[in-house]
């Protein structure tokens, strides 16, 4: 029997998964923990389920080498110092695949919630300002056989390109370290340099990982490339965009709009100025908030943990 | 050389067609005017473009049978009395297929608003209700290999059909007067009797003209047969679904929820109780809203005109 630090509440079935294999679950249910709480709470655990809040920095983790195993409730782990968590001899783990369709769907919603102006349009509804049927008004963009542009084409950029290509007809670009062979040949994708690719994209979605290659890989100096009217999507993470670059291309119209479901910092505080533009949509980084992946997802942060504890492989080890 | 009077301000494309043929346009920039001011503008006017919200009943008939041809600037015309007209020898047009492509698009765009809770999400981020990454908040629906019913699969419904096919691998069912054998074909899309259909589809969709027989079509009745936790989209007319029992549905929260681009009546008055619930999404009937079926409908409209006008064939007669 292990004990077992969860830092949030999760769907149940994870949990009691752990509990069936023997072990003794903790689950933090407020909705902040301070570093030193945490840290108080894992002194005695064997295994901390953590989510992309937790900064798991060397300073943690040189207090917490006793750990055997993190499992990151999330694809990108970017909160958590890999190379060091495996000097201690922690194995990490995350939960890809299983957010792959509810992360690429809520990226197609963000796009067309953007393309057909939704939020102004609902709002002058409820506001009373809807007086009639408007020949001009809230005219929105077509999808329909538009030129998609994909930053990173894993697996929630190929899916949102199939999705796009399956709905609108969708000419695909790509920009990627490595060709993607399948993908090109099942979508026609074509992979092009990322100046390029943004100059010729009506819509441009964000799906690669944050490091130091692509954080800030929209600056001003990119924004300059894109083309007039095109749509920016990011679900993948704040820091990929500098947000300053961002606030000066939507001053200047040069955007149709932006569906941003991640920001940076997050969460972004109420007086931001990216609030204030009504072509842009704003979510709480909410890509795998879907019934189906969070289940599945708390199924696989769990098994990861009864595999390490049993001395067995994890199935989603994350290798640095 | 011929008068023409258009009730509202249309894409100039049209216009310029109809002056550019030697004709006299006089185009209303207010955003209502009477049936009254509207008898006295057409008193000297060979042809009258008219939007969905005018109202030419056999009385307004009466007083203007002089008039050549109604060009309607939508595919709907329940507006019109079609027949009157046509007994007054007046030719009555729409503008059918420019649209098909935004208002699928737009039913599409409602659906996944619906679905992964776009409204409450950015309304809690903007509100500064957004504390941090929530294990458990705003849960969507995912649409992959979700079921879709289709109700009236005309050119819409099977653009619809043709789009969820193509993004989430969906089953199309669709309910009609008629077999649609290319679409059965092309879709693997079968046809059930109404209350078959809503039974088994998560997805419903309203793609109907409105008449005799569809007039509250969702009443009470077949309400208890939909699914539970089905998604309901109408951007077809709001007097198919009975409001009334949309309305106990929806506190019972049997839907998962509601996209509504048409009400009854409209505008819907903001203390409307359907604004009430965060998971209905209505806009103020912009389903043919995009820059690119505006402008497309604003050529046919007034092509409609100047056919007519030149004693040649209208493009899209209205026949009943």
């Amino acid at each position: 029997m292990a004990n077992i630090f969860c830092t949030r509440e999760i769907p149940r079935s994870g949990i009691r998964l752990l509990e069936q294999a023997g072990h003794q679950v903790t689950v933090n249910t407020t909705s902040s923990l301070s570093q030193q709480q945490l840290l108080k709470e894992v002194k005695n655990c064997q295994a901390l389920l953590t989510m992309l809040s937790d900064t798991i920095d060397a300073e943690f983790l040189e207090q917490c080498s006793h750990l055997k195993i993190i499992s990151q409730f999330a694809v990108g782990y970017n909160n958590i110092d890999v190379a060091c968590a495996k000097s201690h001899g922690i194995v990490v783990t995350n939960t890809p695949d299983v957010l792959t369709e509810a992360t690429a769907e809520l990226a197609f919603s963000l796009l067309l919630c953007v393309a057909r102006k939704l939020l102004p349009a609902s709002a002058n509804a409820s506001a009373g300002k809807w007086t009639g049927w408007e020949p001009l008004g809230f005219l929105g963009k077509s999808l329909h056989k538009s030129t998609v542009g994909i930053i990173g084409a894993g697996r929630i950029g190929c899916e949102f390109a199939r999705m796009c290509k399956g709905a609108f007809h969708s000419d695909i670009l790509y920009y990627s370290r490595s060709k993607k062979s399948t993908f090109e040949q099942l979508y026609g994708a074509t992979q092009l340099q990322l100046k390029e690719l943004v100059s010729q994209s009506d819509v441009l979605s964000i799906h690669c990982p944050l490091n130091s290659e692509t954080a800030h890989l929209f600056n001003e100096s990119l924004f300059a490339h894109v083309k007039d009217g095109a749509i920016l999507i990011n679900t993948a993470r704040g820091e990929i965009i500098d947000q300053d670059a961002l606030l000066k291309v939507l001053e200047s119209n040069k955007l149709f709009g932006a569906g941003l479901d991640v920001t940076s910092p997050e969460p972004l505080p109420p007086d931001h100025k990216l609030y204030t533009f009504d072509n842009v949509v704003i979510t709480p980084h909410i890509g795998s908030a879907t019934l189906k992946a969070r289940e599945e997802m708390s199924l696989l942060a769990c098994t990861n943990i009864v595999n390490v504890l049993e001395g067995t492989l994890p199935l989603t080890p994350v290798t640095v």
